[in-house]
Order: C-alpha cells, then structure tokens, then sequence
C-alpha cells in the first residue's frame, strides 16, 4: 500500500494514452506497428517522449530491445516487459497494454522520492508478433539466447526484404543480437501484463487472471497418401481415400486433447487433385496440440502419432508427418504466481490461474532462467489479432492496479533475497 | 454369324488406326484432341479420310456432330456413337475407340454387297469433354434438345474466348445448335463402346461388361460456418470448429453410400482462414453423389442433409448447402442390355453388368427416348483421362468383334419393329 501522501497510481492515464498510441499509430483496419517499420519507430518515439519526463536511463539493447532503468537500492532488478509492435492490422491492447501500464508503475515508483529497494527495468520487447518475417519473439530470444542468427537472417519480408537487412536499419547487426544475453544477468523477477486473447476469463465472468506459465507447442504437417480415382466409376469399397485419413485424425485429436486437458487444433487442409469429381489422392492437414505439461505434451502426440497409423492402415492409404516447429512449456515460477494471485485478489475481490495458449516474451525470459509471471485481463469475444479486439476499460483500469500491486510484492520479494 | 464369304471384320486394324489417330493427335504428354481446336479438326479430317472410301453419306449437323450414313432398306435407324475429342494430355482411348470401332463395323456392313435392312448411321459427337468452356456433352444434348443455348454462348476458355465464337469458327451457329434434334427423328436403337474408366471389370478379371445406364448425379458445395479462433488460448469446450462439420460429414456419406449402393466422395477441402493457429472458422467441401435408381438418389442425398444439420447441431455451427449441378438417372433399354448381354458372351465367354458411374453422349441419346446401350472394355489400373491410360490390345479386339455381334442382334432387333 502506497502512503496516503505518495504520488497516486492513475490507471485513467494508462487508458488514455493507449488511445493516444491508437489514433497515432493505428488506420480504421487497426493498428499498424509492424516491427522494423516506420509506424513501430514513431510509436517508440512516443514512448521514448513519455520516459523522458522520468529519472531513468533508456538505452536500445543489441536485440532492439528498449531498456527504461530507474536504480534502485539494490542493482537486482525486477523487470516489467511488453512490446509495441502488433500484427498488420491488429488490435490496439495486445503487447502495448503491458508497456503502457508498466510506465505508469514506473511512473508512480519514480515519483515516490527517494530510490526503489530494488532497480526496476521497463522493456519494450522488439518484435513479439514476427508479424513481417515469421520469426516470433525476436527482441527476447536474443536476450535469453535462443536466437540462431543463422536461422533468422536471410528470412524476407513480401518484399524479398532479409531480415538481416531491415533490422540494420533500427540500428541492430542479427549477427551480435544474442549480446542482448547481457540485460538478463541482474534480472530476480520479470512481470508481464497482457490481454488474455481467449475466452476464458469473460466465460468465467472474471476481470483477471494469473498466468501458470506458457504451453509446450508441437506443430506438424500431416500428409495421407492415397490413391486419386474418379468419382463416379470408383466403387467405395476399392477406394484409398486420403481425406479419409484427415477426417479421422482431425476428429481423434479432439478426444486426445480432451484426455490429456490440453488444446488440439487441425487449422488447414488441403486435398489433391481437389477437384469434385475426384476422390482425393493426397490429403495435408496442419495439426497444432499445445500443454502446460511436458509429458502430457509427449503423450498427446504420441497419441495422435499412433492414431495417424492407425487410420492410415484402416484406409490402405500412407502417413507421414513433418515438424513444423516444436516449444517445450514454461511453468511460472509458484512464489510469484502466489503473489500475483494475491494482487488480483485485492484488486478485483477473486482471481483464477490459467495456462497461457499463446507465447509470450514472458517463456523466453523464463527459459533465461529468470523467476517470471504473467497477468491476464479479460478479452471481450477472445478475440485478438484483430480491430475488433477489445477489453472493458475499467478491466484495463483494474488490471494497471493489479500490476501495481504485484510490483510492490515482486519488488519485496526480491529485496529479500528471492 | 457372318456368311465365310462375306468381308471379315478386322479389329486389327482398329487398333492400328487407333494408334495412327494417337500419332497424329497426340504428344508425349496424351492425346490433344480437344473439341473446337485445330488438333480436333485434324482428328475430323482423318476420320472423313477414312469415310471416303466407304458408300456413306457425310454431314455435319447443327450442333457440331459428324454423321455417316449407310441407307439400309428401311429408313429406321441404327446408331452408332463415339466422341472423337478428348481432354488435354488425355487418353488414346477415351471417345475415339468408340469411332474407329463402329468404323470398321461400318465398313463390314457396307462391303456386304447389299443394304443392310435398316439403316446404319455412325456419329462422332462434337466436345463431349467440355473440357475448354466446362460444359460437357456438348454435341448430344444439342441432338438431344436439352442444350440451352442462353446456359453456354457466352461461356469462356481459360483465354477469354466465348464458346459462340470458338464454335462459329467449326460451322456451329449456337443459337441454333438443337435444330440437331432432328437427326434423332428416325432413330430406333443407339450402341456405344467406351472404356470403362473404373476398376471393376479388371478387378473382376473380365474384359468386358454391359452398361445398365448413366449414374444420376447430385453435385453440391456444403459451407460450415463455426468460429475463428486462437488454437492456444481457446479450450476444447468452447471451440465453434466449422471443420468438424466437414470431417463429420465426410465420414458418414461413406456409410450412406454404401447403406444405398451408391457411391459419395467428398472431392475439395477447403478451410479458412487455414493458419496452422487458428481454430477453422469455415469449412467447405464438395460433394458428389451418384445413383443409378433416382429414389435411392435422392435418399442419398437427403440423408446427407439430413446428417450434415445434426452435425451442424452437434457442433453448434452452421451448415449451407449450394447446388452444384444435378442430373438424373438414364437406365438403358432393357432389350438391348440383353443383346448386349449375349454379344458379350459369344465373343468373351462371360459378362457382367454394371452402372457407369461417368456420363456419356449415350446419356443424352437415352434422354431423347432412343433405346440405347453402351458396352464397357477393361481399363487399366480403372484410370483415363491421363496419358497412361490404356487397355490390352487383345481385349480391343474383343471390343470391336462384341460391338459388331451387338450390331447385328440390333439391326435384326430394329427390323422386327424394336
């Protein structure tokens, strides 16, 4: 609790300057803060404008990250991160809520006259959406390391644009990104607020929630191969039907997911020669399953491994499966998940803790080794990624008081040695 | 039986000239004989070369079809149909055995040394493929009546040509393509030949087979409509996924096929926004289903409604059905099924009768009320429509000694007032 004379929190504020950023950044089709883009440099413009009115030091990290340092007593940081850039056309609350809502703790923090126990650092994450060359989470996979400059510079844009090469233009060489490593090395706790992009909170009827951690990913491409023969001369029972193989894996997973409590998803299926008057030759289906748990993650796959032979043995058609890209989960760690459930508790009166489907810069932190937590406000619709998302704006208010709080219990949690 | 002194039929040479037109008309990659294209028109031209030498009358009529007539003492009419035209990179077979076979019954016939009793008339139907302007049987159903000519002259090929034109330049005014009708006026029995173009009859060791009629088809596009939505952060319980209507669906007309002795293929998937993280919003898929009874049908086809709204229900999506194209079934002429039943066996030893799943120029004749009957030759691995279809040369052979038997009962069917 602040002292009745300290400077007030103003989550109003928060609320009005992610409109400020909207109309600054944002067209009638959404927000248009690509990373390495004009319209992702003038929205850092405007943050670097707001910082400038705080005692911190601000410095871009060999990542593209951007670093807002107010010391403390101690040189152990607690950090508070989110990001600016969005997808094309994307919403005006995803990953700027969480930069928004963090300058404002370092605002109140700042203003309350002498030093922090603690050295607290606000980061603007570059590039969480890979919006433009299909890397995700760029800016903190340098900063824990995870980043394969190989894997990632010769990436193009539509335009043929490497990725090399436009990244040089934010003052970034991909080659000594991964130096980034060195913002990490005083890090006790990390904190990210974030909408929660799905629909569970607003099912529940809740404005808040405490994240768990991240879900492990397996992501493949499954290919059937049967046998393209026409439609009316084929009697059924000579057929190998491809899709039949697709039909069947897509409504199995829906059990095996059920099962093992995690999410399983078919989002695209293409069928050769794909025409009407052909039984379909070669089916592909993508096949995304996610977890918090890591053997239930294996065992998940597993499953649908053995069911894709299965199928594919009952058809007389062939399976094969290729990875796509592969996460493992990233539990939070449970001192600051207790906290965070307490600061939820004394804002909103009852909290909820829940898995994070989607990544955040929040898994690359933690795979840094660093104790980290997320909060989650409620969605309308879940939907994200989009001009419609949205969130009530006393949620958002509420969720600026969360994060506050959770700052004042992370900030002693750390001066005491956690 | 042919009299020992009378001309032999000689089916080696049909398949020499078979040979002769692939040579001329085709590529490494298939036969070019697509209807209104100069390789078309060569593969006329060899034909009427062919025809020269024969004591026939040559016409082309108001829809584009090539007829040879031999007068026989009666002016009641025994047909014999083909299609010299073919798809792109298609078959040496499809449509042309037909033609080149009925040649040579016709010139068998015509060397008797006196008329036949009726008469004898050969046609080479214009585009039964439809494979330029999409609209098959082209030729037929102008003779038929059933070409509207408002439905298809201002139909286009992949270049912008309208159909109206493409035709005019091959002597077809369009408008007045039926004014073919009459030269189905004295018809009194129709034969066509063809490859089967499925696997029944070499799964069945045969080389031949009885067409009992052209499979009625019902041919429609089915939309589910569900929800979009994030693969990781939307649990199982909530999802809209309008692809299980699709996988749903797809499974069951598999069963309703075969509880109907139908045949169903779900042919195109389609699936948006078809991200490999997102949950699909809508769904499409084409369906084809084929009977040779109407009312089974059209059980087929409402038991697939009927499946499709309780898995819509199930799903708590929705489901839209768009008719494609629908055409109902043509069951040949009982008397000339059994003719054709015995020409086979006395040149094969044994038949077998079979729906033909395919439409064919036979269908349209049937629809014009003529009595009609086609004879199936074995293909290959049941594929056409593909440079490597193909058939035993021994069982062409066989093919054209069956069809020239089958003239025979027929002209003898026809003499006695069938």
């Amino acid at each position: 609790m602040t002292h009745p004379s300290a400077p007030a929190l103003r989550p109003d504020r928060t609320v009005a300057e992610l409109k400020e950023l909207r109309t600054l950044t944002g067209t009638p089709d959404g927000a248009q803060r690509v990373a390495f883009t004009p319209t992702w440099a003038a929205a850092r413009q405007w943050f670097r404008d707001k910082l400038a009115a705080l005692p911190v030091e601000v410095h871009q990290d060999a990542g593209g990250n951007l670093w807002a340092t107010l010391r403390g007593v101690s040189d152990r940081e607690l950090l508070i991160g989110g990001h600016l850039d969005s997808v094309p056309n994307g919403g005006w609350l995803d990953g700027c809520l969480n930069v928004v809502a963090g300058l404002e703790v370092l605002r109140r923090l700042a203003a309350a006259g002498s030093p922090p126990p603690v050295t607290i650092r606000l980061v603007d994450w570059a590039d969480e959406e890979g919006a433009r060359f299909g890397r995700s989470l760029f800016g903190s996979s340098a900063a824990s390391g995870a980043l394969v400059p190989a894997d990632v510079r010769d990436l193009t844009d539509r335009d043929g644009v490497r990725l090399a090469d436009a990244v040089r233009n934010y003052g970034i060489d991909v080659e000594r990104a991964t130096d980034a490593r060195a913002e990490l090395a005083k890090a006790a706790a990390y904190l990210e607020l974030h909408i929660e992009q799905g629909p569970v909170l607003e099912g529940l009827g809740l404005p808040m929630g405490v994240v768990l951690g991240t879900f492990g990913v397996e992501r493949h491409a499954v290919t059937f191969t049967g046998q393209a023969a026409h439609s009316g001369s084929t009697p059924m029972a000579v057929r190998k039907d491809a899709l039949a193989g697709v039909s069947k894996l897509h409504l199995a997973i829906r059990d095996i997911a059920a099962r093992h409590g995690g999410v399983c998803t078919v989002g695209r299926v293409t069928t050769e020669p794909g025409i009407v008057t052909a039984v379909v030759g070669q089916a592909k289906m993508t096949l995304d399953q996610r977890h918090l748990d890591p053997a239930a993650l294996a065992a998940m796959y597993a499953d649908a491994r053995s069911a894709g032979e299965r199928f594919a043995a009952e058809e007389k058609i062939e399976v094969a499966w290729d990875k796509l890209w592969q996460i493992q989960p990233f539990p939070f760690h449970p001192t600051l998940i207790d906290l965070a459930d307490a600061a939820v508790r004394e804002v909103c009166g009852t909290s909820h803790r829940l898995p994070s489907g989607p990544l955040h810069d929040a898994a690359e932190v933690c795979r840094a080794g660093v104790p980290t937590v997320m909060l989650f406000v409620q969605s309308l619709r879940g939907i994200s990624h989009n001009k419609i998302e949205d969130t009530r704006e006393d949620h958002l208010q509420l969720s600026v008081r969360a994060l506050d709080r959770l700052a004042d219990k992370a900030i002693a949690w750390v001066a005491a040695g956690g």
